[in-house]
C-alpha cells in the first residue's frame, strides 16, 4: 500500500492568516488528493503527530482534520491501527476502471459484505470475466414475449394512468394477484396484508427498519444472503449469526442465543437458502414459529427461491404458524425478471402499517406501469406452469457445477448439492486467505462470492459461495477450472512466506 | 375519545399458571382488541396502576405489557399524557375506510406529516372528495403514446435485457443523457456522478441517510416539501426550519442558526419552491454556496419545480457554486409520469459513493424497463418542447386557484401568486385549528395540505396549502368554495365553546 508520506502533500503554502482556517485547507488539501487518486484508496495516512509537526499546527488541530475527512466519508479509522483512505467502491464508481487491483477487498470489515455485493452487479456481464459470484436468474428464462405485449395492452387499456401515482402499498389488482396465491399457500389471506415493494431486497430492508433501532439484537442465518446482512447492519442493530444445516436454521443454536439477548428480529430464506440451497425441516419450523410467539419478536421469512425446488417439495412457511410474527417476503424476480423489481411483504397489524409509511417515505410507490404488468401476468395463470419449465433448466446447470467442482478440485472441498436455488455453498478442507484468493481470482478471470462476505462474523478462511443460475455447461468447466488455478497459486504464495498475505 | 375502560377487556380468566406468562396473556389480549378494532386507535389507555389492580398484577408487570405493546407498534406514550393506541394509519390501511372519521389526524405530533403524506396518495382519485392537497401533474399532460411506442421498441430491441438487473447507479445511457442536460444546465459534468433513484424522493431519503445519522442537525425551509422533511427525520437527526419568503430561503437565518449548532445538512427546493412557490435570490444562493464551502455543510437541492417557471424564467442551482457540496436532486415526474418512479441525485466524491451503496442495500437499482424508456424520451429531444407545452396548462389552473380564492374568502386570507410549481401557500388572516379544519373539511368533500403538517415546528393555525395542479378551473372553484364553508364552520363553533376544539 501507498505511504501517505510519499505522497507531496504540499503543506508549504498553507495560509496562517488567510480567511480559511488551517484545518479546513488541510482538509481541503487531503480531500482533493483523494479526488484527484494522487492518494491511493485503501492507504494510510500518517499518524496525526506527524501531521501536526509537518503542518505545524497543534495536534487537537491534525485530529480534527482527520475527523472532518471522515465525516465526509474520504477517510477510515480503524482503531489500533491509523486512519485509512477508504476503500469503499461501490457498483460502477469512477475507480472501477479496467484496473484488477480495485478488486482488493477493503480492510475495513464494515464494508466488506458492501463492497462484494456491489461488485456482484458490477461484474456480472464483464468482458472476459466468468462471475461465480452472481446468482441472477437467467434472462433467456424470462416470458419477454408476454411482458411486452402486456406492456402493449397496459397502454392501450388504460394510457396516462400507467404513469400516474399509486398509494404507497401498491396496486390492488396486483396485491389481490398475491394475495390469491397466499392464500393457496399459506402466506397472506388478504390484499390488505401486502405491500408491494422494489424487489425483495427492499421488503427487507423496509422490514428491518420497521422492527430494528439501533443497538437492538438481530440474528441471521450464518452464511445468508448478503442483502439480508447489509439491510439488517444498515438499522444499527447487531447483527449475530447461528448456523445453518441441511435441515435449515440451528433453532437450537437461536434458542441459546435468546437465553443471553433481547432478540427483535430473526431472519432466514426456509426453503433453498442462500448459500446452502437446504430447507429448513418440519420440526425446526415448527419450534421457529413457537419461539416468536413465545418471545415476541419479528420474523423476516424470505421465499424468494421457495418455488424453485428441484424435486418439486414445497417447503411450507413459518408464516403459516405465526401469522403475527412473520413478515413474508417474496419476490417475481427469479421467475419473470428481476429488473422488474417488484417483490412484497405480507405482514399484519401495526407493523404492516409501518412498513407502507417506510415505504412511502423511501420512494412513495413502485412504478406504475410495472405493477400493472405483474398483475396482468399474474392474472394469466402462468405462474406455476411457468416456474415448472424454470426448474429442469437450473437443475442441469447445478449439476454441472457440482461435476465441474468433481473435475477440478478432486478432495480439496465439500459440498452438499443445494434442493434449489442458485447456489452451492462450497467449503475446502483446507483454509486459505479469502481476500487472497478474491484478488486472485479476479485477475484470473473468474469472480466467486467469498465466505467471510456472507457470514455474521465477517470471516471464513473456507468457505465460498458459486452459483450456477448464469452460466452454460461450458463456462461453470471454464469458472471452475479458472477458479481452481487461483486457489494453487494462492496456496503456493502462502507456502513462500510466512509473512500475512497481502494486506 | 373512547375510554379503554369502556371497553371490556376480559381479564377474569389469565391463566394464572399456564404456559404463557401474565405479560403476555395481557399483550395478546391488547394487541387482539386493536385488531379487532373493539379498542380504537387514538383512544387513551388506562394508568398502569388501575391496570395492575384490575388485573391483579403489580405496577412494573403493567408497565412492561405497554412497553411490549409499544414495541409491538400497537400503542405509543406521550410523556406526561398516558399511553395511547396508534393513529397512524398509512395509505390505504385497512382502516382507511368510508368513515370521515379516521381523517381525524394524530394527537402525537411526530406522525402528522407521516399521515397527511399517506393521505394525499390514498386519498387523490376518492368518488366525491376534491383534492386541493395532492400536486401531482395532470396525467394529461405526460406523453404517454410516446412512452406506450418506446416500451415497445425497448422489448423490440433488448428483449430479455429489459428485464434483466442493472448496477445500483442505473443505466449509463440514462446517465448520459442525464449528463447532457446537467452540462447544460450547471448541475453535472459526468454520467459518473449521477444515481438514478426511484423518484426525488429517494433521491432526498438517501442523500439525507447518506449524510446524517441520528442527534446530527440539519437545516429545512419551513413550510417545504413534507417528502423532504420526513426523510430527513427518518434519519433521527433533529431537523429546524428557517423561514423562507419571496426570495427564497432566508439565509441570514440559516447562519444565525450555524452560529449555535453544527449543521450537516440543508435541504431546499431552490426554484418554484414547494409550498411557496418562490425561488432563491442570486445573493442568496451566492451566500449559501458559500456557506456551505465554509462550515462545510451538504446541501440537498431539490429541483423537481424548476423547469416549470411560469415565466420561463431559468432560476440557476447552487450545485454550479458548490459542485462538491451540493447533491442535486430531480426526477422525470413532473414532466414524463409521476408513476414511473425516475429521478436523480448528482453528487460527487465520497458522498456520491455512499448514496449509490445505500441504494444498493435500498433496492438493488431501480427497474430496467422504465431506466431504458426514460433514456429514450431524453434521447427524442423533446423534453425543453414537452415542458414548455404544460406551463400555460398549470398558468391557467394556478389563476382559476387564485380568483376562486378571491371569489369565496375575499378579505380572509393572503397569498403571493407563485412564480411556477403546483401550489399556492395561503395564510389565513385569523388563526383558527388547522386539524379540526381538516376533519371538517374532509367531511364537507375537500382535503387541503395542513400547514402544520410542512413546518418543521408542526405547528400552524393560519397557512394552507392548496394545489391545483390536478383540478380544472370549475373543480378548483368548487373545492375552494367547500373549504370556505368549512373555514366558517370550524369559526363558529370555536365561537361556541372556549373549551379546547376537537381532540
Amino acid at each position: 500500500m501507498a505511504d501517505a508520506m510519499s505522497y507531496k502533500l504540499n503543506l508549504s503554502d498553507l495560509e496562517r492568516d488567510g480567511d480559511v482556517s488551517i484545518t479546513q485547507q488541510l482538509v481541503d488539501r487531503f480531500a482533493a488528493a483523494i479526488d484527484a487518486g494522487e492518494l491511493e484508496r485503501g492507504s494510510k495516512l500518517p499518524p496525526t503527530r506527524e501531521l501536526a509537526a509537518e503542518a505545524g499546527v497543534n495536534h487537537l488541530t491534525a485530529a480534527r482534520v482527520y475527523r472532518k475527512l471522515a465525516e465526509l466519508g474520504y477517510v477510515t479509522a480503524q482503531v489500533g491501527r491509523g486512519t485509512f483512505v477508504r476503500t469503499l467502491a461501490p457498483a460502477g464508481s469512477a475507480s472501477h476502471g479496467d484496473d484488477w487491483q480495485v478488486y482488493a477487498l477493503p480492510p475495513d470489515d464494515t464494508s466488506y459484505s458492501e463492497q462484494v455485493l456491489a461488485d456482484t452487479f458490477s461484474l456480472a456481464n464483464r468482458e472476459g470475466v466468468i462471475s461465480l459470484a452472481t446468482g441472477w436468474p437467467a434472462p433467456s428464462t424470462y416470458p419477454t414475449q408476454e411482458l411486452a405485449r402486456i406492456a402493449a395492452d397496459v397502454f392501450e387499456e388504460i394510457g396516462g394512468e400507467a404513469l400516474s401515482y399509486l398509494p404507497a402499498e401498491g396496486l390492488f389488482d396486483l396485491r389481490e394477484q398475491i394475495a390469491a396465491r397466499g392464500r393457496m399457500y399459506g402466506y397472506a389471506e388478504d390484499a390488505d396484508e401486502l405491500v408491494i415493494t422494489s424487489g425483495a431486497q427492499q421488503a427487507i430492508a423496509l422490514s428491518a427498519r420497521a422492527t430494528l433501532e439501533p443497538g437492538d439484537v438481530a440474528v441471521i442465518e450464518s452464511p445468508t444472503f448478503i442483502g439480508m446482512m447489509t439491510a439488517m447492519r444498515g438499522t444499527g442493530a447487531r447483527v449475530i449469526g447461528v448456523p445453518v444445516d441441511e435441515h435449515g436454521m440451528d433453532v437450537d443454536a437461536l434458542e441459546r442465543l435468546l437465553a443471553r439477548h433481547e432478540v427483535k428480529l430473526v431472519g432466514l430464506q426456509s426453503a433453498c437458502q442462500n448459500p446452502t440451497g437446504s430447507s429448513i425441516s418440519d420440526e425446526r419450523r415448527a419450534r421457529l414459529a413457537e419461539l416468536a410467539v413465545e418471545r415476541n419478536f419479528f420474523i423476516i421469512e424470505d421465499r424468494v427461491y421457495a418455488d424453485m425446488h428441484f424435486d418439486g417439495k414445497l417447503v411450507r412457511p413459518v408464516r403459516e404458524l405465526a401469522p403475527a410474527h412473520v413478515l413474508y417476503v417474496n419476490s417475481l424476480s427469479k421467475v419473470v425478471g428481476g429488473g422488474l423489481r417488484t417483490g412484497w411483504v405480507a405482514a399484519r397489524g401495526p407493523v404492516r402499517d409501518r412498513i407502507a409509511m417506510l415505504k412511502l417515505e423511501a420512494d412513495f410507490h413502485s412504478p406504475t406501469l410495472i405493477q400493472h404488468m405483474a398483475a396482468r401476468w399474474l392474472a394469466t395463470g402462468a405462474y406455476d406452469r411457468h416456474v415448472a419449465g424454470t426448474i429442469p433448466f437450473y437443475r442441469e446447470r447445478r449439476d454441472a457445477l457440482l461435476a465441474a467442482l468433481e473435475r477440478h478440485l478432486p478432495g480439496e472441498y465439500h459440498a452438499d448439492p443445494p434442493e434449489g436455488g442458485h447456489h452451492v455453498w462450497v467449503t475446502l478442507t483446507r483454509p486459505l486467505d479469502e481476500r487472497a484468493l478474491y484478488a486472485e481470482a479476479a485477475r484470473g478471470g473468474v469472480m466467486f462470492t467469498p465466505g467471510g462476505a456472507v457470514t455474521a462474523e465477517r470471516r471464513s478462511q473456507t468457505s465460498l459461495r458459486l452459483s450456477f443460475s448464469l452460466l452454460d455447461p461450458d463456462q461453470l468447466d471454464e469458472g471452475v477450472r479458472r477458479l481452481a488455478r487461483a486457489i494453487r497459486e494462492v496456496r503456493r504464495r502462502a507456502r513462500h512466506s510466512v509473512a500475512a498475505p497481502m494486506s
